[in-house]
């Protein structure tokens, strides 16, 4: 099973890794690290660098499609190579799938006219314009496409996905294995619980916007 | 403030990614990934390289000190340029972390005898051998040691570590960034929640051991 995650400039990177973690543990899978060129490619913070094995035109067909958020995102709502890579992927992908702001890509490509979909909290008016019907939701089925809310929670998406594929009892498998028994110190999570002075003040900053 | 998250062959990548995806928000946070040379270093998978931007004798006594696990771990029971890495910067670091079988390299550094400390559930044995006292919390905090358990709980540690440095408001601030309100979809992720037959396979084909 062909997996491939995209990267590009400024992408987050637990969008990526959450993900990967889980996936990389699939019976068979190959997963596959795709940018515009092959090479390193920086995350948001600048100071971690992931090396994509292969340039888009090399997965052109992969199975199942990650392609994750950060503040790079913004740059690319009208980049045709990342887009057209996207149509294509998803026109015969099992699984299109995203995390955090990068369902704002699969919004600008076009896959979610009028489709329920999730992004980081902080993006749900850019998802309304893009077509799609935004929801709160943490994880998001749609036939085969699954989006996934901010950051942390392509792990949730991940394991949901692992079910649906290979069953409950290799989900179950890899949650163990990656001891996902999550015990955050406080319940500040989403918008509906962090208190609100801190939603205001992220929401006050906030990078996330389409150009 | 300086963050070294340490890497070698065959780590667990969300070990590494968990903790940097929180601590590289800290305000004035400088991470830089280490390993024995500059250069890409592949994750347990195969699929997955990053890059260290910086080999250990170039970030000798970071503030906050990273060590995640991974299978690649056995290999480095005996490593001297790496353990006597651990050993020294522990001697100026303001926290020494680890992240699943991490800590068995904090053991084998000589930091964890008598310490209470925590690690992947599959290694709880090799942690007493090296003179660590095992608890299956999911994050320890002896001084200025923090252990975590496997893989995900990277992520739970290095909020609790936000907390004690920076404040409960910077901690909040992160994780509503992260949008880390986890809803796994079982109830799976620790030995004692998962299902019997589950536990016992992870087990008879565990890569976790000391050589």
């Amino acid at each position: 099973m062909e997996i491939a995650i995209l990267l590009f400039d400024r992408f987050t990177a637990l969008d990526a890794i959450g993900p990967y973690e889980v996936l990389s543990r699939i019976p068979n899978a190959s997963v596959k690290f795709v940018a515009k060129q092959a090479g390193s490619v920086r995350s948001d913070q600048g100071s971690l660098a992931i090396i994509a094995d292969y340039s888009l035109d090399e997965v052109p067909s992969p199975d199942i499609l990650v392609v994750p958020g950060g503040p790079g995102q913004s740059a690319l709502m009208e980049d045709e190579p990342i887009l057209n890579w996207i149509r294509r992927a998803h026109e015969t992908s099992t699984w299109t799938t995203s995390v955090c702001t990068g369902s704002l890509l699969l919004g600008a490509a076009g896959l979610l006219k009028g489709v329920k979909a999730t992004s980081h909290w902080l993006a749900d008016g850019v998802l309304s314009q893009l077509g799609a019907e935004p929801t709160a939701e943490r994880v998001v089925i749609e036939g085969k496409i699954i989006t996934a809310a901010g950051v942390s929670a392509g792990i949730d998406m991940a394991l949901k996905l692992v079910a649906l594929e290979c069953g409950e009892t290799w989900a179950q498998s890899i949650q163990l294995g990656i001891e996902y028994d999550p015990q955050p110190p406080f319940d500040a999570g989403s918008p509906s619980k962090a208190p609100t002075e801190i939603v205001e003040r992220l929401r006050s900053r906030s990078r996330f916007f389409m150009q």
